[in-house]
């Protein structure tokens, strides 16, 4: 991508700053890669690096450019039907599955589509007089973005990951701390009712953080640090997996026919995948994961990643706990500040910490089913479509993670997978009853 | 089955007296089915009515004999393989799928199968000696066999339904009353905590409805009855499967991957189904309905009953209102009796009313995801399996149902479904916030 | 079924003798079953015994009654779509995966059905004036009939091998002989030019048999009996099933996918199926199979029967041979009388053998596919699909098997199946180049 | 790629001049890409064009080099397992399916794999003492990747006809000339012995064309030309998709399950697939196809492409005729000259003619099932793979097509397809019984 305007500073507006930096990040993040890493799709729920960079021009495109530029010339009409993520709303779109199937528009002519919706925008605003509506709809749009950003890491990770020749997305990450993980501890807290959900009314936030409401708490401890990999590991040689009696129903159903024997990445020494009932019970020294820089030794300090809702509430289970509720956790977090192992720390995997971690590095899951708040109201239109509609079979995650923005989390962000999805970077945080 | 000691009413013990009635009441109910009725599956979730009868027979047999009767012998060694649902701890099992493989044992066998356990059960309890652990394995075992006496209905139904010749599995069931529901009213409810989950030490209740514990409910409004077929039919006609905007993201995708365009049984004039595009919009005069009482013309001031959780969640999207949590129903449901149309009536049919029918007729779906209540301890061994392990992904109902035994449903009942289950009698009520 | 009339032989009319004889044998070859046997389609491509006895007898009803017999009053017009097969011509009909899911009609209905068709037959020959055309079709609806007796018999079998219980069809069957096989000889027959196909203008035959023509023979040598169940077994033991080399590309694919380890039905001593990498390599001792009598040990000496296309042509290859293509076999096997085990023996099952058995025990795979012969032409009407609509992807198998009346085979009798077909009794014959 | 030697003509060496030609052919086949379209795999048949570049060049480093190179070094022992198609012999493979989940190598990286193994080849044939065995490795792999190259062009095609966008491969093809078909004839010929297979045994052939042989015709009569796409589209305006008496059984279902309406690559004016029900009757001017030139207007007079063997099944059902065997193809063929519009006359596209076409244009489907032939023996070790093993459920076809190339194709070549292949160039000629 040519320079853009402002990158050199010149603008002094922040909402135009923010604009040049977060549309910057996105075309930076894929700089390693080669034009064929852009393409592949490596299962539906991965998108190739190519239409995320398109999909989220088409969101400016689309909700910012279309109703507030009036002289905006739409760049090549059929792309709305290719870029369109799930937004019935705004049209009939391209098959998620078949996001693979495109070679074109080549990385080269997604760039020049960003140019030229970034030119757009940059002018709207330059112009001046912009509205809080457009301000907000930009906002939206540079938080959408933030998610995608996050999406192209975890998606090509999951891309190279299915390459026997298993290639690092980068060469030249951060090297990871060695740090000893604080001791365990369980911190009680006493029930009752406690507010809940976005507070700041005038900094950004999604519609599923509100209402802020009232939520009762029962008496609960929850743990001061995120299991580890050497804690996962010991579940594991405990016949973890092949015990149906820590499972839930649909866990164990779900162990079985996938032959999950090991978080998503764990490999053994020779970079062999761990599945099925040939896996072999791993030696401390054995267990290596694949990471965006490549197969590594496992690092048994740090936060356990890449494990499904499943694997969590097993874990929890077989360590006489369970997960926290999305508000037993959000309550706590809101006392620690927002810091920790965010993507500019530029180690792109979760790392040992002596900190409790309650932000960054992986994303905790809960035991809450992903649902509205009380008097939760949807945005209006298209936009509506962001949130509410995934409202049901998805249980909620919290603290965003080593992929995150650091500008991107708070305690009231409610993120949200399915039980079994395992290609973010997903971990837990235990807790039980009082 | 030949009549079974104590029929006669010789024995006054009342646990007896309740295990012989709930027993013959199984077989009673499929008094109407011809042998070949009972071997048919016709979907994973639907099991043969033989292996029903089998299944139940089997819970005594393993949970309660085995255990407590010293000198018990095993009908057939191979039957716990054949009739074993989901107990993994119990031992391997005959994989659900393919139940309706199985043309041997025949009926007549596993009617003596029933026999023998039965007459071994009636000598335990004639021995004296009752332990409060072995009449709570036996009441446990009872309204277990209740569930499944549901199902039996339920499930032959699907059966039936599955046949071009649409045979009734009864002729002479009771007519439906003609009349007219009550006016709709929502009902305001004060926020605050409330006590729920299961209140009389003394009764029985099942593991999940404990412990009883504070809620906190939000100011809200409730229907004062269940939504009509009338109501749903308007829903249809004003293009509700056609409108993404109704619908949860999983939902739209299953209403156009199954083509569902109206309630499960729902048939136009000459008993066809009503799927896909192609599907008519119906006419008052022409909708029909598939019962356990063969095709009849649809009563449109019944309820409507075999909709999935997403088309009762986009019909309240529709209707400008949404879904009861399960506490807001509980804390309302509780202050009514337990009375309605139950499986005695024997309508074996939702029906109209002029009551509030908080009870019986259809299960009501809540918008509340099936999770454990806080402090949730499963039962211990085996039975532990019963209800825990489902807690992840289904939605909680509430009231029980027209194929419910009377004597079965209270205000803290909770039963559960996937979102996407239909083949129940499964209906809803409308709610607001305030 | 009420005593057909003609069964005390009071009718000497030959047609009707074999027509009153040939309905009979169906229902009394099913004499053994219970009424919960004939419900259960245990795959897509078994069908209930009680469509069988159906789907046979609308045969007459549709080509026989309605065309010709004017008085005919159809016994219920809802059976044409449940009962046809595969003759779209004749309207729509039934899904074939979906023919387990019909517990009615029941067993007696369709024993009523068949009274009914059979009265209307026996009236119509009674009434004499019988066209050449008319005993043509109850010709060819008598053979349809033998092909569907031999399909119950294979189907049953299906069936109840899919129950843990193993349940015989009969406990009476006729004790297998003793018997060693011949020494393997390969006869050489010197190539050129022979007439194939049917020669007989008076007797029946399938359209697929016709007409006869010339082909040209290359010189080759054909064995002069059955491959066996210890030559089966050898080919095993040498690791056949591991050995990509001896396979058809599609062949390997389908080993792997199904995890094929030995013929269908074989088990291991205590009655385990032999599938995927854990299958065991049998001792002589522990080969046991299942067949219509029950659980047997393996006769060695008997023809391998059960394996498909792939196992027949792997074993071939193993064994430095080929399979005969059709018109050798067909060139051979026409100097040899047609005897040998059939149906009628009673074994009902392959049976070691001192003869050569070109005809009974097993359907023998020749190396032909499926095709028309030059000049072919199918019949006219719906009746045009019974044969030349298969010509394609399906291999010709020759001989009768251990299934097949004795009356109902002939030198040029072609059947055919898919290639990975393993229910029928299907076996080989070794041949060589010259 | 750099330069390859000899490609200034300095090499005399026919053998050495044959293999840098065809090399480079290969990699000017695809100039016109994109990295990007390099990548995708849009269908289990369809492989990448980078993955096809490697493993042409892996066949002559595994079967070429490696035994007969002794100072050959591996370019990258990895790529073994990801370039190897089904030698199964020659060790394990990556899937066949997850082709397209390979980004790396990237292009570029495959084609220093190319240059490496050409210099070395080019070292081997420059160091002279070439043993026949070797100029027949060498010559294998030629004829080998002359397949290759014609796949690159058929896969590409598919992958591109997936994209919304419908990009042409190339925007440079020749013009397709404007002509009229000869009228239909019937050329009758008299049955009789003849000879088949192939012929020169100083000319290269597959495995699969010996040994030459004697064949039986039998009188019959075959058309002058190929079917057009005229006469197709009056085959589809009278409802020949919608006709089952037309159709073989597994066509029959073919066209139902696929929604079959029109040849694989037809389009409306728009655009738009013809597919399903709602598929609209064309009239000449709507009737488009996608082509390696993007989408133009159908040419009429053309010969049909991008049939599958049911549709020309049918479709010579429909016209009253059949198609033609092998051998009454080839015996015809072998009299008329081996041109034609094949790659080189850079169509890419099959057009109208005035010639018979017997060669080029489209690959025929004959009525054969493919076979080996008498006496067949395949190629010693991994390379008796090539062909053989696939001799089973796939018809032969006939003639090259405008994708061959010319000095790749001869009367006895015999290709191969299922019977659903649509995405190679497949059309047919009529023949008739006499």
């Amino acid at each position: 991508m040519a320079a853009a305007p402002g990158a050199d500073g010149r603008f002094g507006d922040p909402l135009m700053r923010r604009y040049l930096q977060t549309r910057e990040r996105s075309v930076e993040l894929c700089r390693s890669l080669a034009p064929e890493d852009y393409v592949v799709q490596s299962m539906p729920d991965v998108s190739p690096a190519k239409w995320h960079l398109a999909h989220i021009t088409w969101f400016f495109e689309t909700f910012v450019l279309q109703p507030h530029a009036s002289d905006y010339r739409v760049f090549d009409e059929r792309y709305a039907y290719l870029f369109n993520s799930y937004y019935y709303t705004a049209g009939q779109m391209h098959a998620r599955p078949r996001r693979g199937l495109l070679s074109r528009p080549t990385v080269a002519e997604v760039l020049n589509y960003r140019q030229h919706v970034d030119d757009a925008v940059v002018s709207l605003l330059a112009a001046g007089n912009v509205s809080d509506a457009l301000a907000g709809l930009i906002t939206l749009g540079l938080n959408h973005e933030r998610q995608h950003q996050e999406l192209m890491l975890t998606d090509i990770k999951h891309v190279l990951s299915c390459n026997p020749l298993q290639p690092a997305m980068r060469e030249d990450l951060a090297t990871p701390p060695r740090l000893n993980p604080v001791a365990l501890r369980f911190e009680s807290v006493t029930g009752g009712t406690v507010n809940v959900g976005h507070e700041d009314a005038a900094a950004f936030c999604f519609d599923n953080e509100t209402p802020r409401h009232t939520a009762l708490l029962h008496d609960h401890a929850i743990a001061n640090r995120l299991v580890t990999n050497a804690e996962y590991l010991e579940f594991m040689r405990d016949g973890g997996y092949q015990n149906c009696e820590l499972w839930l129903s649909d866990g164990w159903a779900t162990v079985n026919a996938q032959g999950w024997r090991a978080p998503l990445y764990w490999r053994d020494a020779s970079g062999q995948a761990l599945s099925g009932d040939d896996a072999p019970v791993l030696a401390d020294a054995e267990a290596h994961e694949f990471t965006l820089g490549g197969l590594r030794a496992l690092d048994l300090a740090a936060p356990v990643s890449h494990v499904s809702f499943y694997e969590a509430d097993a874990f929890a289970r077989w360590a006489g706990a369970r997960l926290p509720t999305e508000f037993e956790w959000e309550h706590t977090a809101a006392s620690h500040p927002v810091s920790g192992n965010f993507a500019e720390a530029d180690y792109w995997q979760p790392v040992a910490s002596d900190e409790q971690q309650w932000f960054g590095d992986v994303w905790e899951w809960t035991s809450s089913a992903y649902s509205p708040y009380p008097g939760f109201k949807p945005l209006a239109g298209s936009l509506g479509e962001y949130n509410g509609k995934f409202m049901c079979n998805q249980m909620t995650v919290r603290g965003g993670s080593c992929a995150s923005a650091v500008d991107h989390i708070r305690a009231s962000y409610r993120s949200f997978f399915y039980p079994n999805a395992r290609w973010q970077f997903l971990g837990l945080r235990l807790a039980k009853d009082a």
